[in-house]
């Protein structure tokens, strides 16, 4: 019988030049903590003097905090959050990509708790305290889409000498507020966005097969994969195209949508451990490399829902053997990954060693074991490293 | 280009027998007012003490209004209002059906707010003043389903006097924490279920071909009507049939989200003005009674939107004629009527007359203007008496 719980209690302004609207929107706060990333592209395309023009509109105070990196590291986070409180910041404004928004999170949140953000981490090496107090409210300004931050409580924070990678979130971690203005989006190298656009992909896929999918996670999931299916290829082609990259921004929203109503499988666990290991590969990549070994084991264990995110793919599943329906779903993936142009990327290019598989299953399985419990098949840890051998290449 | 907002602030406990959690559920007060119905129903079946016990294990204080009849008052409303205020209470609580939700919304909203609820409302002879205070946060203990209001922010109240009934709501009379339990729906006659599950199909088929659709309204319209076209006639022969009465709980939940991220349209008016003056007359009748004439005369405006709804009810359009497939969703509408034994309903029945048609249509423009401007085609006074006139029976 269904049963779920739904809360989304983010408000999000979604559409090309809706950042304008940040100057008249309602703020959370009256002094912010501005996060943002190392790299210069938030100065360079003048997205960060938007948003602080936008403040100052508002009369509101900021400080900022500009050291992010791709997959933000725990002392990055406790440096953002020390910053905040040190200053008696109200509320945190994250303006980047996902690992920007994630880093705001785990700021927003070590601003209002003690000690240290493994402390209140449920899985890997954290302690999994309860905790206290409600984070500081987040406005997250989006500049890629795909990891569906914006509208779930999760950030993936990495402890990198303890070569973890683990998702976390609290109620009070979803943002309050997310713009996702697809025109911000148009800077991003089309190569990223695809491989960004994949990871919502993944997103919406794995929710569908996941153990605790609902009504309303699969209404998500399966336009979330008719999107990425019909425009992903045309940005990968045509980065200017902006009705495409509209689209594929809406993908990534709904992907979080998936994620705030179902759950990421094993499929992510996975990826965390290659990012652990390799902090270097973007996420995306990484579960883009997985993707096809993956999908290919689950098939036979949840037959009817890969048939029809297969029919979602244009795929024709009538007249074939029963028991090849739902592999019609892996070889789309397939035809996809080709025409956006992904079909080469291999772990031996980031440096990843053939030798590394059992060490990257054991570390899937020990830092982010809560996404196993999501599947529908319970993986052994020997299948986990096959099919990570499966996958390398 | 696609643009929208998205804000669903509400948390819900979806699923049979979830009232049970009511008592481990934070909840945000510590005194509530608690708001029922005139009827018996929610004594006899034990809902009341159930919530009331759940308030008391949290050691919660509360008082009981119990006075609400369907479409619910102005009157009982301020009456309402005036008693959390006196107490102090600091939050409401709604059980019962979406009239009970409704005047728990606009108690929470007055509660907070000087004057009279037609000082702000925004159409009609309200005085559109800015609200200036928040509501009361609200929790909604449903008891049918079919309005939408536990994720909306919108109450329909009558001023009985002015023959006016208006749809309003502002972001804080979103309820907090809705619990929707189909097993408290058993208790409710079949046929009742079924002309509310109508609504929910009505919201959704509105919200469908609604100027101000979104991919995100469109995917919840699009289920609404699969569920109802596949559950509604169960429920209407066996109103035991608690997956049934599930499916269409959850028709109900994802209709409230379509008028969360769409709207009405001015169907919607018409069967205000219809309770206006006839408020013994249940809404969901109201809008049945006015459907076929509505939707044929909309048929022609939003061809493609028409077909699609078509689909999800089963029919068949290739082959036809292309200005005929549009009207196979009317078509599909009446046999899905015919099915749940309500294809019988009859404006006369309820002491409408003939010659009220040119009133109604003059009370709809007025009272509830706002909705005529979310058609795709704007309908002429004349227009809208014609569509009265052909559906009276």
């Amino acid at each position: 019988m269904i049963d779920f719980n739904f809360s989304i209690p983010t408000k999000v302004l979604f559409g090309a030049g809706r950042l304008d609207e940040l100057k008249r929107e309602p703020l959370p706060g009256r002094f912010a903590l501005v996060v943002v990333s190392a790299g210069k592209a938030m100065r360079e395309n003048g997205y960060l003097d938007r948003v602080l023009e936008a403040l100052k509109h508002q009369g509101i105070e900021y400080l900022i905090f500009d050291k992010i990196r791709p997959n933000p590291s725990k002392a990055d986070v406790m440096e953002a959050a020390q910053l905040a409180r040190d200053n008696f910041c109200d509320f945190v404004v994250g303006v980047g990509g996902s690992s920007t928004i994630d880093a705001a999170k785990g700021a927003a949140l070590m601003a209002r708790n003690p000690g240290d953000l493994w402390d209140y981490i449920v899985t890997g090496s954290g302690k999994g305290k309860p905790v206290k107090n409600k984070a500081l409210p987040i406005v997250a300004v989006m500049t890629t889409s795909g990891s569906g931050t914006e509208v779930n409580p999760w950030m993936d924070i990495t402890d990198e000498e303890l070569h973890e990678k683990i998702g976390f979130g609290v109620p009070s971690t979803f943002p309050t507020l997310s713009v996702v203005d697809p025109e911000l989006m148009l800077s991003v190298p089309p190569m990223m966005t695809v491989i960004q656009g994949f990871d919502a992909f993944f997103h919406a896929a794995e929710g569908f097969i996941a153990k605790i999918a609902t009504p309303i996670s699969e209404a998500f999931s399966l336009q979330v994969i008719r999107l990425i299916y019909k425009n992903l290829p045309k940005v990968a082609q045509d980065g200017s195209d902006i009705e495409a990259r509209t689209n594929v921004a809406l993908a990534g929203l709904l992907s979080g949508m998936v994620q705030s109503t179902s759950s990421c499988t094993s499929e992510h666990s996975m990826e965390h451990a290659l990012s652990a290991y390799h902090p270097e590969l973007p996420h995306g990549a990484g579960v883009l490399m997985i993707s096809e070994a993956y999908f290919s084991f689950f098939a036979k264990y949840v037959p009817d829902r890969f048939i029809k995110m297969a029919h979602m793919m244009g795929e024709v599943t009538d007249g074939l053997p029963e028991e090849e329906k739902p592999y019609t779903f892996v070889r789309a993936l397939h035809k996809l990954k080709e025409k956006c142009g992904v079909d080469g990327l291999k772990m031996s290019d980031y440096g990843i060693q053939a030798d590394e598989m059992e060490t990257l299953a054991r570390n899937a399985h020990k830092t982010m074991s809560n996404l196993f419990a999501m599947d529908r098949y319970t993986l052994s840890l020997q299948e986990n490293v096959d099919i990570f051998k499966a996958a390398y290449r």
